[in-house]
């Protein structure tokens, strides 16, 4: 019986090991957060329950959860319940709108809801339904920008024939508009149309107010959303823009893969994103 | 209309921009995994779905999923099953033994299985029933794996009263034997035992034949386990020291949070790893 008593002792005296070290994390400049397009098939509640299991508290807030024609009532149940699992809707959208009534009805509902950012998509619609960027309506944008001090971000879809390719085509756009106009990046889709996307974050900064972040299983059209563990965009060149800008928005996941079962794939994406920031240091 | 088709076309123009630059990923010395003990409320299917769904391969198996009185058929099935989701188990364990005749059950089960990795903690048992640390059967594994060339690796259980609490203390029980003896590292109770894990990674990397890796969310007993992305280990020195001893085991997640519901934490902790290793290059 001695040995067992007398082992475990001496091996403590021997050991002289060091204590652990803490890892020592950032204090980011920016917020994590999902585009609320994530979860187009999933109510409220189940969306909440979602974020708070990841720990991410600020959500893009699309019109399936929230509709225009909600009442100030409703408004405020939304908020609460958002409220009550750590969540903050601070922005709205992508919105797609195609006249000036609209973007009136955009900046009217931001204004009830409580956001100072609308992530917008105006487009006009030809006879053939096709529908193509407005700057018409951009400059709309820019009157209702300046009368609501409300931040207006042109959301980039990539090579998809869907308005709005590129960072560099919509500061094209609006850089000649009212600051308060600037880009929502989606990191994805700037890659799909071969635009490095955290080159545009650097050379665009002062007018990039949200970014959709994500990961792609290529650099081209034919490139589809993956966890982005397992894509190919370089999240600690993504990270180090983030830092080097100092970017203070909220950065969203907008994760379009597995859209019945999000869950483990909106996990997987945001421990690899913690991975990163933590890792540069 | 003539504005909308030539603002895009002068603003692609005036582009310039570089295209993305492809995520170089190391090629590790080293294997992820999952510990059986994750899945202790799963069956084998479920297992290996939530492994398929994190993109993870090599299983240590514990016996809820292979029981040891399985026939060879069982485990014919049983490999197929998991090869059928690309899963590799490639060892047994953590099993508690008691006996010589226990020891011998564990040799004869992994070679019948095909795995040259046993985890283990030999113990005896007093007559309160409190298990100590058995040297005794630790010198006769020593007679096994010279009989088997199966390698035993001794877990390390943190300060929970469990047998064999640090890499330091098992080191004091088997330095003197077969060096096919050896140490599974868990770096979570390593560190709630106040033991640097990566410090004992180096210290002891000839000697280190299987890591369960989790994080926690102190360095005491209190310490709990946690989403590996929100607890105080260091993951950056975790893969640094990896790397540098060139470990070409496996690193198995045992994650011991949520166990009714582990695919979003696993989920989470795999991401998060991810995320350190495309970092550190």
């Amino acid at each position: 019986m001695k040995t067992r008593l007398i082992l475990p002792f001496f091996a403590a005296c021997a050991a002289l090991a060091q204590p652990p070290q803490e890892v020592k994390r950032i204090d980011e400049p920016f917020k994590v957060g999902i585009a609320g397009y994530t979860f187009h098939k999933f109510k409220l509640p189940e969306t909440l329950a979602m974020m708070k299991r990841t720990d991410v508290h600020y959500l893009c807030i699309k019109d399936f959860h929230l509709p225009f024609k909600s009442t100030d009532e409703e408004i405020a149940a939304f908020k609460k319940t958002c409220a009550d699992s750590g969540v903050t809707g601070y922005a709205l959208g992508p919105i797609y709108s195609t006249t000036r009534e609209e973007i009136d009805r955009d900046f009217a509902f931001a204004k009830r809801v409580g956001v100072n950012l609308i992530v917008g998509v105006p487009v006009t619609v030809d006879a053939n339904k096709k529908r193509h960027p407005s700057p018409e309506l951009l400059k709309y944008v820019g009157t209702k920008v300046k009368e609501t001090d409300i931040r207006y971000a042109v959301h980039n879809h990539g090579p998809d024939g869907i308005p709005y390719a590129t960072a560099d085509e919509n500061m094209g756009y609006i850089k000649d508009l009212d600051s308060r106009i600037g880009l929502c990046l989606d990191i994805g889709h700037n890659a799909r149309a071969n635009e490095d996307p955290f080159e545009a974050l650097e050379k665009y900064k002062d007018r990039v107010y949200d970014i959709h972040w994500k990961n792609i299983t290529e650099f081209s059209k034919k490139g589809h959303g993956i966890e982005v563990s397992r894509g190919k965009l370089d999240y600690a060149q993504f990270v180090k823009t983030l830092r080097k800008i100092n970017y203070t928005g909220v950065c969203s996941l907008e994760y379009e893969k597995d859209m019945d079962d999000p869950l483990p794939g909106i996990a997987e994406s945001v421990g690899y994103f913690r991975g990163v920031m933590d890792t540069l240091r």
